[in-house]
This record gives structure tokens, C-alpha cells and sequence, in this order.
């Protein structure tokens, strides 16, 4: 009796599939409480042209009403395209959203000066940390706070600067897998462009997350799906997801690697050494 | 029966005094087991000269040995008083330390010339998040974790940078209250000029952490006993501890406002709409 079923037990893409207005409603009036039980007069959210932030601001828009939603655009010379950047100011128009432009290049430049030469991954996670400084110095000044842009993809794999782009008040669409994200935004009319733009953190000129993962999001989403909301025993989810044994043991490595960025630091318990 | 006592209880300093033998080799080999099972080299720490970060690079150097601990010395000019920057490059040496000078003052700079004009505080938090993201810099260019120096009485008001000085992989010293911090560093041989001096977060010039808060350590360390260890109820605290009313309510108003800043950022749950 207890193993009835387990051999025709699924995971397919239509499983991700949800209530789209019934999550934009419920993500919008959470976006709301929030801002409310803090005092708050609205939400910062750093909008970068990709889908992640483009939908975050959409949301938040819809709970706080656009003039409450402050958009920074924080772009860097050589890094961000230029596209990017222009579907960013595009969306935050075409929603009416308050708008701060920011160049970031002069800021990592001067870190660039004061620092010893490092790798580029080191150097490239300057950005993130650099953006969330600047989106707490608005928020602190405005009394505002920061909504973060992180899906529940990148979360649970790690795939994100630990206090960079990771570091926010709260986090609006934390609980959607990047293939949600992305079928929200278009429920919600997010420009096909922007909906469908390949990820990219934007650490360097050229980088896109599942070329640096070397795994595409629909496979990630798929074995996270099975592995989280069904508590599939990893050995059993290559069949039931039809995705390669190789991807499910990446995915599974990235969150064993990545754990630390997903709990609080750890600290020694001395209080009772007397 | 079960009242029995209640009349008695007392929260006073002396219930403060630990066995500062055992918490210092209980700390240090926490320090050694957190870096060993990342697979790091070692451990980064922003030096001040205050009695937070001496006393945490001193725990660091007797669990990891002083050659795998990097001190980085962040002093921003007219800020950071020069005898301050002294002190923490004497200690440095003294404890066989590599060590890492870093001006923020250009860096400070850059954002300033890149953000509208604020008030002192947004601007004052700009600094702990640049030197963040410093420490960072040099922990993943060279495979080691940052050690946070927040101490248990900051954390537990909330005295402290979100996502600046509270960033960091893992806190040797958030088990201690300040009191205690001081105690263990003198204990430790750490010169008392630092054991004792005023703590400050060098937001702006002049700054001090009782001055601003209004509350003396002595204080807040006996509220937040009673208040977490003896699980007193706060009416009964000033009685029990000598420490007035105001205080008391104004260690737990403390709490209540930072609640977030101790917290995971919320986020709505959606998975189950379908």
C-alpha cells in the first residue's frame, strides 16, 4: 500500500502551471501589507530590463500603486546593453513608475583603484553589492523599502551575490520558479522581449545564467519542482522529469554549495560557560 | 509552588562573568571547524580598532593561526580618528596578522558625486556596505569566508548596518554581549585602550553607539539577560536588574523596530494556487 502510485509519480512542466491571477492578486496585497506594517511610504526595487525585476516592478505597482514604486536603473558602460537599458526606462514609463537613473561604472571603477587586481568573478561581484547600497540609500532616505528580484529558481540553487542582489526587505517573487516568472509576466503583459530575455546577473560583458550554469532553467525548474514539492528521492527523478541524471546531481550539488547563502550565519553557543 | 522565588529573581552583572577560558577555545574551534568544512583558506575581517573586531580577529588568530587570518584596515579620513587606525594596524602586528589597507574615502566619494543628496544617516550607511563589499572582495578572490564582529547586545537591538556590518558568513562573537565582549578581550590580553573604548560604527565624525542610542551596555546587557535568558516579563525587569523603566521599554522598543533586521526578507506564498 505505501508504495502505491510512487511508479507513476510525474513531474511535468503543466505542474508549474498556476492561478496567474490569483498569484498577482495575492503577491500584489502581500507587497501592500508589507509596506504598511512598516510604516513605509512604498518600495525601491532596482529594475535591470530582464524579467525577474520587470515583473517584481509590475507587481508592485499593482499592490502600492505606481507612485509609490521607486525604479532604479543602475546601468554600467560595456556590461549592460544599451537594450537593456532602454526596455528597463520603456517598462517603468509604460507603468508610470518613479524613475532614478544611475551609472555605476565610476563607482566600480573606484573600487577597481583602491583594490589589488583579482579574478572576475570577484570582480564581478562588486555590481550586485554596489546596486544594493544604492537601492538602501534611497530606500533609508525616502523611507521606502527594498523589494528584491530573486525567483525561487535562483534561490534555491544559490545562483545569486550573497548580500548583492540577494540582500532586500522583502521578497515579492520569491515563491515562483523562473519558467513562472516568466509565464506571470506575460499573463500580466510584460513586453514579449522582456519576458523572454535570457537571464543574466550582468557580472560581466556577455554573461547569461544558464551558459555560466550550463543548464537551462526549464530542466532546473523541473527537478526542483520534484525534489521540493514532491520530496522525490533524488535517485527517482531523472524518470519521473525526464531530465539527465548528470543535471538532477548539478542541481542538487549547486544547493549542497550553496546553502550558506540561504540560512543565517552561523555563530558558537557560549552563553551557558560560566 | 509555582511562584515560588519569583520574588528573588535578579538579572546583575555578575551573572554576566562566563568561564572566559572555556568561551575562548569553545569560539576559537568553532572558527577552525566553520572555515575547514567550507574547504576555505581562511578567514577576512575589516579591522576598526574598536573592541568588537580586535577581540573577534584575536579568537580568529587562535583557531585558524594568524597566517590564515586577513586583517583589512578600512579608514576613511575625517571620520576614522588616526589613533584609531593605529591601533588596529599595532594589533594587527602583534598578532602576526596579514594585513590589507583600504581607503574608503574615494569610494565614498564616487557614490556621493552618484546619488541626490540625503540625510546623514542614509549617508552615514553607505560606509559599513562599502566596506562589505570590500571584505568580500578579497574573501572570494582568495577562497576565504568573512567573520562578522557583531557582538550579541548589537544584534539583538539591532545596532548594526543590514547588509553591511551584519553581513558575513559566520559570527564568532554573537553570543556575547558587549559587556562580555570587553571582559573576554581583556581576558585575551587585548591592550585595554581598545578593551575600553567607546564603541562606535563611524557613520559620520563623533560618532558613538551609546551616545546615539541613549542607553549605557551596562544596561542594555542586563534588560536583554532578564529579557532572553530568564525570560522575564518586562514589567518586572526594573526591579530585578536597577535599570529604569524607560530604558527597558525603550531596549524592547529597540527590538520590535529591528525584528526585520534579525529575520529572513518575507515573501508570499503562492505555490499552491492553482
Amino acid at each position: 500500500m505505501s508504495a502505491c502510485g510512487i511508479g507513476t509519480m510525474r513531474s511535468s512542466t503543466s505542474d508549474l502551471k498556476l492561478n496567474w491571477e490569483a498569484v498577482s492578486t495575492e503577491i500584489a496585497s502581500f507587497c501592500a501589507r508589507v509596506v504598511e506594517s512598516a510604516g513605509a511610504e512604498g518600495a525601491v526595487v532596482g529594475l535591470s530590463g530582464g524579467v525577474d525585476s520587470a515583473l517584481t516592478a509590475t507587481l508592485l505597482a499593482k499592490g502600492l500603486g505606481a507612485k509609490r514604486v521607486l525604479a532604479v536603473i543602475m546601468p554600467e558602460e560595456g556590461v549592460t546593453p544599451m537594450k537593456t537599458s532602454r526596455d528597463a526606462v520603456a517598462l517603468a514609463e509604460s507603468l508610470g513608475l518613479s524613475v532614478e537613473w544611475v551609472e555605476i561604472t565610476p563607482i566600480v571603477g573606484e573600487f577597481e583603484r583602491a583594490l589589488p587586481p583579482a579574478d572576475k568573478v570577484s570582480r564581478g561581484n562588486l555590481r550586485p553589492r554596489i546596486r544594493m547600497t544604492i537601492l538602501y540609500y534611497f530606500a533609508n532616505s525616502r523611507n521606502m523599502l527594498v523589494a528584491g528580484t530573486g525567483d525561487r529558481s535562483e534561490i534555491e540553487i544559490g545562483y545569486f551575490t550573497k548580500y548583492g542582489d540577494g540582500a532586500a526587505d522583502f521578497l515579492p517573487i520569491a515563491d515562483l520558479f523562473k519558467t513562472q516568472v516568466r509565464e506571470l509576466a506575460r499573463h500580466l503583459g510584460v513586453p514579449e522581449e522582456i519576458a523572454s530575455k535570457p537571464s543574466s546577473p550582468r557580472l560581466w560583458p556577455g554573461q547569461t545564467a544558464e551558459g555560466e550554469l550550463g543548464l537551462s532553467y526549464e530542466q532546473v525548474d523541473l527537478v526542483l519542482h520534484a525534489l521540493l514539492d514532491l520530496n522525490m528521492d533524488p535517485k527517482d527523478i531523472p524518470e519521473a522529469t525526464g531530465v539527465d541524471e548528470t543535471v538532477v546531481r548539478r542541481v542538487i550539488e549547486l544547493r549542497e554549495r550553496n546553502w550558506h547563502k540561504r540560512n543565517p550565519p552561523p555563530f558558537p553557543r557560549v552563553r551557558h560557560l560560566r
